[in-house]
């Protein structure tokens, strides 16, 4: 049989490991598409690097279109990353009738629509499996899996970075700088851990499963997004006090056809399946209407399960390929997208106040939420033997955001409150 | 659009699931797939029946050859049940060139190659993601998300009637008997509650997943099977103690080309995510060699969820319809199929003795593991203060089968052991 022939943008960790799965599954991956697949030609940043598996030389460049504009090869694995340039080649390879698999999650939430019109005009496929949670098959999960049910809701821990840093703070009560630095030293963290623990990551990947899930284009700007840098593990301890696991997540919810989605850290009832998804792994629960409660769980990162899911798209494009059906299943968002306000966009808040120790205060602060509208599900002050500043903490019942800021606008007038310590969403 | 017609046998809780979904996500399903699907005759047990949703009633019929026979239908959903008859049935539609879509384990478990070999002679599709674990789409996950993968183990909690009771028994202290009375008036078990207590229902399960995950054909009498209703509190309380909960699962692995496939109640870590699945929830954990550690989790049985899996299938269907490429993506087990001997397979093992409290008694016992070259990872004597028998709680490490069963046997013939308790395999 005539093999299949691949082009790959990017030796790095991730297509090392397309490397490896595609030589060390050889015979696997043929009986299920009928043709060996080779790796044609690669395009590397330095032809001169040592590298961890022996590949024949002849095969590398540096300069991607010689890859992209080889006529021999029919698909063009991206796993260089970045967004200009990239975008461009991949543009390129398109409009040459290439069929792309990628793993770039920022070319995807930036220019996903694009991109997947393009591949729409040329009847080409672009399946990008591997941008959002690794190991774990969520995308086509959503586009297959529960291409018939309503999905109302998506919680996602699609950042290993965040999960690990809160994890260790809650199992270790350690603060927040120091794990970051152990997470730097253990190369779980990059140097300049900005994009991860300010949630910039996951807001991309949330555009993506928010579009795919909603079926509307969600783009980077609709999501609000908030990072860890500012939880303390005294915020740690309370949620755990209460029974909450903090957790860095991303949020896609609709009410009839309003969106709302956001990353911000979120207090998990602990007996909720996402509050027990520990260290760099991933998980994504989908609430469907007919199906209820799912979980999807799995290794977020990493060379290995990042290349197994890149693979498997490249098995579906050969499918397709000898199918001769490419580009004809792209789901294409259908729907106007409405988002909801923030009169509109509604959950329950844990909210912990510094005050005045002094009678009446408690009552002065439950009337400002009772001006607004805010219903409470619990106020506890912590008591205080050396009457200086005390603690209260109220978790409320959903409350909406516009109504929650007005609340905390007001509490900046009020004497008695010293410090507005910090506010959560809470979840489960 | 020329709409697309199906035909449904059965018309029970899950038919009905599929109706509400068909026509509550019309619009959704049509923009899916460019026409309307029209649910155009259904073969019910009785006609004059009282049913939950308004059916026009000329498209019931009491003969299911009625909705097979009819040249208009392109896709027969088959829910309704049982082997004999519905065998006859499916392979005669797809005789007619029909595709299918069925929720049907147990067919699927005795006659699944037949029924494929046909589809795949007629260029038709038969999907059945609806009959392992309802709601989750693990079937098109071991497909298409691990095409690139090695899969090396695969643990499933695929019953939820068994994890509903050994749940409560873990959580309320309860015996098994009270519990499963309780899960009957719930409705969670039949009145005959064998096919599931004595895990006949998910060793069925269990040979749909190993076949697709090791690619080979595992037929039912492939899967040694153990089910929960040996299960005391006294066993789920000694495992609590020892950080394990008991649960039902179906376990296959593989080493190089060996299989194992089995169902019986396993001590699982409690650290463990599979640990945490509870109630009537179910959950399918897979070990891929390049992927690593991934779990789906989900409502296992219901209604709609059932419906949604179903439902999905026909989406897909349909697509390949429209795409005329039908029956051409189906999986064809491809590997020799190599079972382990009792040699081969080898795990942890629980034992609960009850011996007589003497000096030696313990010596003698672990005399045994070393004569069959079983190691032991702790062994715990039940401090007894009224001097009758004592209970001894060993957990070995790794141990082949077949030694196993020579300890055991050997145990017999020894008058120091009273009664061997429990036997329970470990995992995690």
């Amino acid at each position: 049989m005539k093999p299949i022939k691949v082009g790959l943008l990017g030796l790095g960790t991730v297509g090392t490991g397309v490397v490896r799965i595609v030589e060390g599954h050889q015979e696997d991956l043929s009986s299920q598409v009928g043709s060996p697949i080779v790796i044609e030609r690669i395009a590397v940043k330095s032809l001169d690097k040592q590298r961890t598996i022996s590949i024949d030389s002849s095969k590398l460049t540096d300069n991607p279109l010689d890859v992209i504009r080889d006529p021999e090869i029919d698909v063009i694995i991206e796993v260089m990353g970045g967004i200009t340039g990239t975008k461009e080649y991949i543009l390129e390879a398109l409009d040459r009738g290439k069929h792309i698999v990628t793993a770039n999650k920022d070319l995807m939430a930036l220019h996903g629509s694009e991109i997947l019109a393009k591949a729409q005009e040329k009847q080409c496929d672009v399946f990008y499996e591997a941008s959002v949670a690794g190991g774990i098959p969520i995308i086509r999960t959503l586009i297959e899996g529960f291409s018939s049910d309503r999905i109302m809701k998506i919680m996602g821990i699609v950042n290993g970075t965040t999960n690990f840093i809160l994890t260790k703070m809650s199992q270790e009560g350690a603060s927040y700088e120091a794990v970051l630095s152990e997470a730097q030293e253990l190369g779980y963290a990059e140097s300049d851990p900005t994009s991860d623990v300010e949630g910039l990551d996951a807001a991309r990947k949330m555009a993506i499963l928010g579009t795919l899930g909603f079926r509307t284009n969600v783009e980077l700007e609709d999501v609000s997004v908030q990072g860890i840098s500012n939880v303390t593990k005294e915020d740690i301890q309370y949620a755990k006090q209460l029974g909450y696991e903090m957790k860095l997540l991303g949020i896609a919810d609709r009410q009839d056809d309003q969106l709302s989605i956001s990353v911000q850290p979120t207090m998990v009832k602990n007996t909720h399946p996402i509050a027990s998804v520990h260290g760099v792994f991933n998980a994504v629960y989908v609430y469907g209407e007919a199906v209820g409660e799912t979980m999807f769980y799995g290794a977020g990162a990493g060379e290995m399960p990042t290349a197994t899911s890149i693979v498997a798209d490249l098995v579906a494009v050969v499918k397709n390929l000898k199918l001769g059906v490419n580009g004809l299943k792209a789901i294409v968002p259908y729907k106007l997208k409405k988002l909801k306000t923030e009169e509109e966009i509604a959950f329950k808040n844990f909210i912990l106040l510094q005050v005045a120790d002094k009678a009446g205060v408690l009552a002065q602060i439950t009337q400002v939420f009772a001006e607004f509208d805010v219903s409470l599900a619990s106020v506890v002050q912590t008591p205080n033997e050396q009457h200086t500043d005390a603690e209260i903490i109220i978790v409320t019942h959903d409350a909406s955001q516009a109504n929650m800021n007005k609340v905390l606008k007001h509490f900046e007038g009020l004497d008695v409150i010293h410090r507005v310590k910090s506010v959560y969403r809470v979840e489960g």
